[in-house]
């Protein structure tokens, strides 16, 4: 195997498909990163069975081949040539890499052994834009579980139905709910994928790349997506989300309207004070003409900002664990945010104004 | 106590004064800040018996007085108040910081019980150049000892005699010493100052401010530094340093010309398969008109790199820990290094070329 490529192009291979890689391989071929060079493009593959990526990259290829070498160790060695471009090389188990009279080479692995990233055998597809995905992960994402005890909540839920798609994720203490339509219509598909293949898959799309798409094919234990030169297969996590439309309050007695820009530098600032308490908890005081956010701890001191704000119905003093505003104000896009209440032991909604594709639900520390 | 400051000022000051807060400390009020409000100056002090640090602000006062307050956390709210300025006070034990609508308080200690930092008795006092001691610590202190075994390495050494200054700081397998002209001719001056109070003054010299001196008093135990608004004091580590003369070769076998840029990428380079291997270790081939410097591992691989050299004497092959290059190639000033050389069981001397102000001495590793 010899091909020479840029730098630039393999190193971001390498960036997004190190994140397959199995942190405590089971073998040493799963600490590794398939490759395989034919024609103008070489493949780069990994696999922890979790999830696998295959992803290609142009290249010149003096000599097609195949084989395996140490992810973490390639990605270094790449990343650190001197020169923009590099000529790479495999010979009797070692790999060498050229660039700029900078030489190093690594012991490979034997290709036939490493798991290639299967294909799964099924009709069952949509194709959705790859910015939409984005968008819908970025702002569901973050309220997964992050302890394992129910499996489930790791992942995120995907509902399609018609020509509308939805996110949907909860600790059972918050749920994040995101929905976008689609440009045809399909059957009604409902699976979970985790957490962890949607963080990496966000980092792989280009916000700016607007008229691309993505097709995701999917059986009962695993989906892939697919676009560009990229191709992400992941199982599913089994089970099903219980109907989470109950949580969602549908009257509120407190209606608050409020600078998001403002109101996220507010929380962040009292944050500082909370972290410093047992439970992370910011009060809220919903009166007048404005929201007073503050955090005491009796063996440090206290913090407190106000913000303004257009409230109406009754007044509200009300407390939550300060990531759980601080989250979703950072994905609030629009200028303002709506906060919607009942009383202080009720969950609180968060949404845009004219905007029905996104909720945010968060439950109160009782204090 | 009230008074008003900027926040750029007071965070700047509380930046190198944290230095001096006790890491674990024994009591709490030594994880306390002192201030002290006067006319138109703030006192910040920290102390931790082993550096004292006084610094001044200007500031506003309405009222004059001193507190005590947890260092840290004072330092990580004055950081992230919204405004340029800020409105401190205190009252009943409460230390109050106001600034653009934000309000955050924290409960005070009682001033009195604060160990003041202490001017030691002394009249042996000398003055240098606050840029000329800064280059002298850079380019010594990274060699003093990690290990507390023989306390008097963990410090560099100063050296008076005349109007000429030296540090040396060693470990005992590397050896940096840095010479400069003082501007007044003084008596014989020696004595180890520890390298944590020496990296914290670097850190607070502006590099371009090259009409300044500090002055530096001392006693047995104590020394301080002086200069603006900065008053360090700093216990000297007890001990001497052992004749170093000896350790510094007087001739070489081989004498290596290379330009520095190029050399410390090469060893960067390489040093990212040495730090795979047991002792960190790259070997330098001096040969012909060039250094090949290599590390090899036999379960991962190795790299390779070749630079330019201007070699005169014998053709050499030694190994080095790749941490004793890369730091003295980091801190030369010269477009070229000498290096000299006499066998591979022999240390190496490092110098600039035209200048006998600085000498780095590294032992090899024998493989």
């Amino acid at each position: 195997m010899k091909f020479s490529c840029y730098k630039s192009d393999l190193t971001e291979a390498l960036t997004f498909v190190i994140r397959a890689v199995a942190v405590k391989p089971m073998t040493p071929i799963l600490a590794g990163i398939y490759l395989k060079a034919e024609g103008s493009m070489l493949e780069v593959q990994a696999n922890n069975f979790s999830t696998g990526i295959i992803t290609r990259i142009p290249v010149n290829t003096e000599e097609a081949g195949e084989t395996v070498v140490s992810g973490k160790r390639f990605q270094e060695f790449v990343r650190n040539m001197p020169d923009d471009t590099l000529t790479i090389s495999e010979e009797e188990n070692l790999l060498s890499i050229d660039s700029g009279g900078a030489h190093a080479e690594l012991l490979t692995m034997n290709a036939p052994d490493f798991p290639k990233v299967k294909t799964p055998e099924t009709d069952r597809s949509f194709k959705i834009k790859t910015t939409v995905l984005r968008d819908l992960i970025r702002r569901t994402v973050f309220s997964v579980a992050k302890d394992e005890s129910r499996p489930v909540f790791t992942g995120c839920c995907f509902e399609v139905h018609g020509d509308k798609i939805s996110l949907v994720a909860t600790n059972t203490h918050r749920l994040a709910l995101a929905g976008a339509k689609l440009n045809d219509v399909y059957d009604d598909y409902t699976f979970v994928v985790p957490a962890e293949t949607l963080r990496g898959l966000m980092m792989r799309i280009d916000p700016k790349d607007v008229e691309n798409y993505v097709t995701i094919n999917f059986s009962t234990r695993y989906l892939t997506f697919t676009f560009d030169n990229v191709f992400v297969n992941s199982r599913l996590i089994e089970g099903m989300f219980p109907p989470y439309d109950r949580v969602i309050p549908s009257s509120s007695t407190t209606r608050v309207k409020v600078k998001t820009a403002e109101f996220k530098e507010a929380v962040e600032f009292v944050s500082l004070m909370s972290k410093e308490t047992e439970y992370n908890t910011v009060k809220f005081i919903f009166a007048d003409a404005g929201v007073e956010i503050s955090s005491n701890s009796p063996e440090i001191g206290g913090a407190v900002k106000n913000v303004e704000a257009r409230i109406s119905g009754e007044e509200l003093e009300i407390s939550f664990n300060v990531d759980y505003i601080v989250d979703v104000v950072r994905v609030i896009d629009t200028e303002e945010t709506i906060i919607e209440l009942n009383d202080r032991y009720s969950p609180a909604k968060f949404t845009e104004p004219d905007n029905d594709d996104y909720i945010y639900i968060a439950t109160p520390v009782r204090t």
